[in-house]
């Protein structure tokens, strides 16, 4: 393996400005006041629902009169209709345009926002976007600030939304799809259920060594792969891992990890982790655990790290989750999983058919 | 020391786009067709004047009739009035204004693109900018390609000129100064002389250690220091240290070292090392390593590495350059060294007078 040339040569569309620290959200009213160069108007506020009845998090968003609030349910990942639903309410309620969106929340909000960014700038349907480069103007200024830390949504360019018709999971991929300023305020991970944050941030562990094991790779992007994972086992091995200073790694092992794979590719557990999201609903986080405890196969370390991680930690790995599914449900999971052509490439080369066979795949499925 | 806090909280502007690999070079016409938005004009290219006899980098970059080429001689680091100077020539040769400006070089040269298309966007002179957030305005779209490695100036905010009424070395620091796009071509440093290489990859070592031994830190920066900091390692400890391999990881390092000190400060070694460019002319790179090599009692260990690295490299860092120095001269190298009161105070905290006495840091550059 060649650890120079980069076969891709992507072009990495950066962040444009991050600000990270303790109560940095308390700078969001300057910076939109400094940084927003579009037309005067109002700012669209895409929340967490969690925070509607939680904590004081809203209090302290620089909420003005004219600006709008749409709280974002978690429950499910977002579909290409309801990102159309909620474009179409935004721009109903208002007779001018928003100036700037702000996501406060994880993966499924951060990704709405920048949905709906892309959608009021480029016009049309979200599916239209579903696919590699296809929105050809900037959205609306849009600003990210996660709540949770792990998927890296901060720092990439997609934002991932399933369409009910065709099926197809699939983002906005897009250098468009950018934020424009992150928020990095490791206070507002204070709050996230230890679970929930356990998941989450092995999401970040997971693709920065499946982007180290694959055969796409660069300096740059293992470079920041390599710190990320550093980062991830300071706090899982941590006897506090929810600590103030793990909040703040785990922040920065998220977007560094993020940064990482936009120069690269997932490996084995993304794909089997997205049959498990697709087919039986289950959230990114929580799915590529699942799938990472059946993958010993490809990537014994790391799977027995995972389980050294969640037996300090006192995690709880869910397990016989596809103790009892129909033949037909196996077959939609193979079909869900081996359709992910470029990190099983990535990983086990072009004729990863032949390792992953419609066998093999149901037995490593059954063993979840 | 609190790792979570950061006592400034910067609002960090990144280079927009990047692309990393071997012969991405090969790229930048695509890249200035696609992603300079400017109105229609030439490409103005300055370029380090050791391409202009040494090599085919010239004819492989894709210059038009229209376009301007300009050498940059790299014997002294640029004043206000030569960046004043130039700006006016290339004015002068055109009737339209520049479209794009491409840098391609090593500090010196990247900095001066970046003056001048800060100037050729604000207009006045180029001491009118110095310091902080001075320039209302960006500049002229402008493309970093650097050849040489460590300096960390493709990612940085400011560009560095010295005013030669007043004495002051200080940049245009703004978020206007970074680069729209940067070309990491690790192909491009392959010529460069092997002193040079170990003095100017030892600048990102050092600012990167400087930071992590300071007080003003953050999570972010310190994971991009540790992480240019290992790259360097393996660089300098290879027996191989210009290998393909080894000119990527030096490159990568001096990006991620630029990245990170825009988050933080540099320390003690810095302004021993400014001290030694502005009385005695020397260049940045060998300055920074006569510093460490007698600031000892402030970084035993990397000094102490500096010294196995230089060993194993056979590479001379000069000795004696203040053995015959006047009175006056050290009275000017102190003057020199403690007007950087940010890096000294993040390094010794804000009494660092009582540390570096005038008497001490005399004894510290006859050690030089």
């Amino acid at each position: 393996m060649n650890k120079v040339l980069d076969t891709g040569v992507n072009n990495v569309r950066n962040v444009s400005r991050y600000i990270f620290g303790q109560n940095c959200l308390a700078k969001l009213a300057e910076i939109l006041s400094t940084h927003c160069t579009g037309p005067t108007g109002h700012t669209v506020y895409f929340v967490d629902s969690y925070f509607r009845e939680n904590g004081s998090l809203i209090d302290r968003l620089p909420i003005e009169e004219s600006d709008q609030v749409v709280f974002v349910s978690t429950v499910d990942e977002p579909t290409t209709d309801l990102i159309d639903t909620m474009c179409a309410q935004i721009l109903s309620e208002r007779s001018t345009m928003p100036r700037a969106i702000v996501g406060v929340g994880g993966g499924i909000t951060l990704d709405t926002a920048k949905a709906i960014s892309n959608l009021i700038g480029n016009g049309g349907r979200a599916e239209d976007y579903q696919g590699w480069d296809l929105l050809s103007k900037p959205g609306v200024y849009k600003v990210g600030i996660p709540t949770i830390s792990g998927t890296g949504a901060e720092a990439t360019r997609t934002c991932v939304m399933t369409n009910p018709r065709t099926g197809a999971k699939l983002g906005m991929n897009s250098d468009f799809t950018v934020f424009d300023q992150l928020l990095l305020d490791p206070d507002l991970s204070a709050t996230v259920p230890r679970d929930q944050y356990f998941y989450t941030g092995m999401d970040a562990y997971i693709h920065c060594f499946e982007a180290l094991r694959g055969s796409h790779r660069n300096v740059i992007g293992d470079a920041m792969s390599i710190q990320a994972l550093d980062l991830c086992r300071q706090v899982f091995k941590s006897d506090q891992m929810m600590s103030d200073v793990n909040r703040a790694n785990l922040m920065v092992a998220s977007y560094l990890g993020g940064c990482a794979i936009a120069t690269s590719y997932v490996g084995v557990v993304h794909p089997f982790s997205a049959g498990l999201s697709v087919v039986l609903g289950l959230h990114h986080g929580i799915a590529n655990c699942i799938a990472l405890m059946a993958l010993s196969e490809f990537y014994k370390e790391e799977h027995d790290q995972l389980h050294a991680f969640a037996d300090q930690q006192e995690i709880d790995v869910p397990k016989d989750i596809c103790a009892n599914l129909s033949e037909d449900a196996f077959e939609n999971l193979y079909k869900a999983t081996i359709v992910h052509e470029k990190p099983l490439t990535n990983a086990l080369g072009a004729d990863f058919h032949n390792i992953l066979t419609r066998e093999k795949v149901k037995q490593i499925f059954s063993r979840m």
